[in-house]
């Protein structure tokens, strides 16, 4: 039995820095999300993915699990629990966001990317720009996904921007209804 | 230079059997285009493809160069030209679809697959049932696409969506703006 709670799903403004092309900014989708495994242990994962809404083979996982949480607190020197981590993370995004549209933000997502094709490791840092320094508040590695998961992902994209359409017609149509009813019941 | 011209694209009503569950009538898109490669040789070749509009996972794939035509011809006792073969096989369509909703059908298509996962190659036949036997006009042997085909794939079917969801929603607009301004008029 797996259960996933979603925690965010929105696109953030993202500096993007490949040893190919110069810096520039683009839109990119982050999802945040628990998977929860009940069972004989309970297991908690915290999924973190990248897309972007104009290229659909666009898509970067990591899985953070508590022990590779243990792991990075230590690399990083954070001082918090992994319970708390997913909402820490989010309080930075919206830090980022919050600062999105300065010219001079004085928080900002980074986007580290060795090869412009995407075949290798990318790299997420949440950083604060003051008039001394730069401070990375946290560094998260992404993994590029696979052909298989690729695929799994757009079958999901393909089936919610399905019921989207949907349910637009059904808006379409019960709009013209209404109205047509209203100007038949003026015009008489 | 690749050029695609698309021949057909439509479902149809199939009859799948398989060797785990008994013999069902599902609906199958089938999609027949024509692949063009310009260069110092011509080349031109069918594609034909088979998927389902409700299973994102469902694709198949028979690519007939001239010469697999050719071999084709032989084995299946053929009399036409690959260049008429994209139409016979539509006109062939055509008739199982014109007898699709009958209960015994003259035409109809059978799909053969020996795996219920879809791991292994699928047969569609094109058959006539006459008083006396069954006659197979046309037979197909389609491979199961692999993740990268499924991807780009669903990567097509998810544009191609969303441009119809944006046309509906302009057209809801438009259509809510248009009568509201009739509304308007015939009160006044």
């Amino acid at each position: 039995m797996s259960q996933v709670q979603e925690l965010l799903s929105r696109e953030l403004k993202v500096l993007l820095r490949t040893r190919e092309c110069e810096e520039r900014k683009l839109y990119i989708r982050i999802c945040i999300e628990l998977h929860m495994v009940a069972g004989p242990v309970h297991k908690k994962d915290m999924v973190i993915r990248l897309t972007d809404d104009m290229d659909p083979f666009f898509l970067y996982n990591l899985v953070v699990s508590e022990e590779d949480f243990q792991s990075m607190k230590i690399q990083q020197g954070l001082l918090i629990d992994f319970s708390a981590f997913p909402q820490k993370f989010i309080d930075l995004l919206c830090q980022c966001i919050q600062e999105e549209n300065k010219a001079a933000p004085r928080f900002l997502l980074q986007l580290s990317s060795n090869s412009a094709l995407g075949s290798s490791v990318a790299q997420l840092d949440v950083i604060e720009t003051n008039p001394f320094k730069h401070l990375t508040h946290l560094s998260l590695r992404l993994l590029p996904a696979n052909d298989l998961e690729i695929k799994n992902y757009l079958a999901a994209c393909l089936k919610y921007i399905k019921d989207e359409k949907n349910v637009l017609q059904q808006t379409l149509n019960k709009t013209v209804e209404d109205l047509n009813q209203k100007l038949l019941s003026t015009q008489q």
